[in-house]
């Protein structure tokens, strides 16, 4: 029965079919997966006209968008799948197909009694629904980290990327239908905001939801729906130049921060500096901002020491706690490490914040005290990236404290069951008369999916 | 400035408060929190009579409930902190004093780059909101899990139990107040349902509730808050009695399962039974139910196939998803694994599931698809426990996928953050022009909170 996209009807349908697939992803091999991701890889050389012809069309229609003013200038740019950047989507499927199956490992193992042993082994977590923006090669991204851990998935894309993602669905729904071991329906598209509506209501059929994209859309997601959610929301990230920081670090990774990717969560929004080093860096730093075409919003202080070198304009409150995505930049002067962990910890959206210093004890104390996903010395807040951690790809970066924190690979899109291979034991051979103790002894094994093993 | 429990303003300035707390237990010495669960274990003694008098009345107040049948007689019996229990949680506290320190464990350490490595260490979560039942002892036993793992909490306890949970917060909050490193505020006990309201609005204070009871409570909270929530629900526990059982391993695990702790969640509900065995298991173990006065719920095969061996009555569809907590199983004759698999995947709760078989294969088979937090072979559902596990103690047993699933202890109270220690580098020196590759070489190091780590 085939029945309409965005009517409830076909979203159930297409939910507990994903509830069915997972249960039958769950335990596929992973060499099966890895065939199916093998396939994506071939499909995309083969489909790519037809892919880059669609996307051709979405980036027609984004054009006129940004003549009419209903779209921005960088949001265009992250739409197309040029050259390099279908390149690169085809690597970062080779770079998942590459990592260790993250499936059926064991975590810890314990022995309990003679003949009980206990494992804590990765399984998938299930079914995933993820809305994310308007990057078609996202979709791809979501797709392959989903199908290498063992979760089926509905994704909803930005409507300014249908074409696209329309295509390139369908192209991996395709490539992996004929793939031994690996179910039908573990990929659907949703394609209006009332599937997005239909998903939030299946608590039965969707085990996560993650929404990519303002920290108001998750908001109204979270609020909509009983299935747990994890936040990759905006990033208000820090760089917090010491007194004790060397100054051509301390302008490099002021620059790189904020401007190598201007419209990129990890981007820097605020820029905190020590009052005693505050003039020689200012002096150093205000000049390179400008040459990107930053522009400097100062507190008080700032303004005052380093009005002369920029054309530095007033900070309000509301700026620091805002994403600018932009070529925008808050500066504080602030009287030592302490006022700039209390103000990161205020008003930071605690994804990723950077000190800058040569003092070691400083540093430390940067590092356990700021209550950011990923915390940096002598580093550029740019650097918080799923591929640049090693994790492969990221599924996003999340802001929540649950499950995930920071960049969201392969292992963040597992949970973990306890299997326990027992000879009969009861709770009352350990609690009743006559009763032995537990042994609880870590053990140095790996429980095997193998029955001779 | 005081407010009154049960106001908005009060939970409001208690829940800013845990938050300022939690930042600073984040960075505590593993020691203060030591010291300071030491403080509660004697403080547990030399208050150990004004406790055991408020718990007197509670109970008193419980037992003209029960004879009103506004509370049940195993509820009664939960509430009860008498000798052997007082001593027991006594225990609990001082094993939990024995795990190791949960926090800053480095989980994996990567070198991105010569100078540039990369440390995922585990930190609390935060602040957390445990809503718990009738049950005294586990007020002490969830704010001994949160202290250990540097979180700061807000308790809920059921209203059966209010004086002795007044007594023994404040005694913990006293206990506590002057141990140093320890800051006020790391506990609040809410005493009213408005608390509760009040907590479920407070997401920028509050990182995780935690309510333990039934789905429906759990749905309650979940529907009415933004802030994440993990449920420890219902179990619907099953025990598959498979062909090649050994009969006697088979009759114990059956029987352990069902009564050695009739109204916990690990206790099961459902046996299922493979039509090739069942005539003789059924001579065996329908006599032993019934001497343990359990009433047995049986599907048509199982009346027709047992009905000469016991007082037997019909099973109804509602009874597979039923969580009796009581002296009742509901039994099913099923003709093989697939068929167990497929009913337990169904009627499940996801909490512990059980295979009772002498064939590996079958067990492995059993093991790998039933999507449950805890899958057993040859052992009773009843050991599904953290205590029982080795995990010291636990706040609870997760029917979520999300985070922490089957028994939570310190673990599942901490979430991770990545510190990433550099010498000056930025996203441009590795994809400008030139750029260098990201090394992503495993790391045997472990990161260090000291400056000269």
């Amino acid at each position: 029965m085939t029945t309409a996209t965005g009517s409830h009807d076909y979203l159930r349908q297409r939910a507990l079919g994903a509830r069915q697939a997972a249960l039958q992803l769950a335990t596929s091999d992973g060499g099966a997966r890895d065939a199916a991701l093998q396939a994506i890889l071939k499909a995309l050389d083969s489909e790519r006209e037809r892919i880059l012809a669609a996307n051709a069309a979405d980036v027609e229609a984004g054009k006129a968008l940004v003549e009419q003013g209903e779209l921005g200038e960088p949001l265009l740019k992250r739409l197309e799948l040029r050259e390099g950047k279908y390149q690169a989507t085809r690597e970062m499927v080779r770079s998942v197909i590459a990592q260790p199956d993250p499936l059926w490992s064991t975590l810890k193992a314990t022995k309990l009694d003679e003949g009980l042993n206990l494992y804590r082994v990765s399984v998938p977590i299930g079914v995933i629904g993820v809305i994310f923006e308007s990057r078609p090669d996202a979709l791809v991204q979501i797709a392959a980290l989903c199908l290498k851990s063992g979760n089926a998935v509905l994704l909803k894309g930005g409507s300014e990327a249908a074409n696209s993602n329309a295509v390139l669905a369908e192209v991996i729904e395709m490539a992996t239908a004929s793939v031994e071991g690996i179910p039908d329906g573990w990929i659907t598209l949703m394609e209006s905001r009332e599937d997005v509506k239909g998903m939030l209501c299946q608590e039965d059929a969707i085990d996560l939801i993650i929404p990519r994209g303002s920290p108001e859309f998750a908001g109204y997601i979270m609020a909509n729906t009983n299935i747990p959610v994890t936040g990759h929301t905006d990033g208000i990230c820090h760089v917090f130049v010491d007194a004790a920081a060397d100054l051509d670090k301390a302008v490099r990774i002021t620059v790189d921060s904020k401007i190598s990717g201007v419209a990129t969560c990890c981007a820097s929004e605020t820029l905190l500096v020590h009052g005693e080093i505050a003039r020689p860096f200012f002096e150093r730093v205000i000049g390179d901002l400008e040459a990107h075409n930053v522009l400097i919003r100062g507190d008080e202080r700032t303004l005052e020491l380093a009005g002369d070198l920029g054309a530095l304009t007033p900070v309000s409150e509301q700026d620091w706690s805002t994403e600018y995505l932009d070529y925008i930049l808050s500066v504080k002067i602030v009287d030592g490490a302490e006022e700039a962990i209390d103000h990161i910890n205020h008003y930071s959206s605690h994804h990723t914040d950077s000190i800058v210093t040569e003092d070691k004890t400083t540093a430390k104390r940067f590092l356990l005290a700021i209550d950011s996903a990923s915390v940096f010395h002598n580093a550029s807040t740019r650097l918080a990236d799923g591929f640049k951690f090693g994790l492969g790809a990221e599924v996003g970066i999340s802001t929540g404290r649950l499950h995930s924190r920071g960049p969201v690979g392969l292992e963040g899109l597992t949970c973990y069951k306890y299997v326990l291979e027992g000879s009969g034991q009861t709770a009352t051979d350990f609690d009743g008369e006559p009763s032995r103790p537990f042994l609880h002894r870590s053990l140095d094994a790996i429980w095997s999916m193998q029955a001779n093993g």
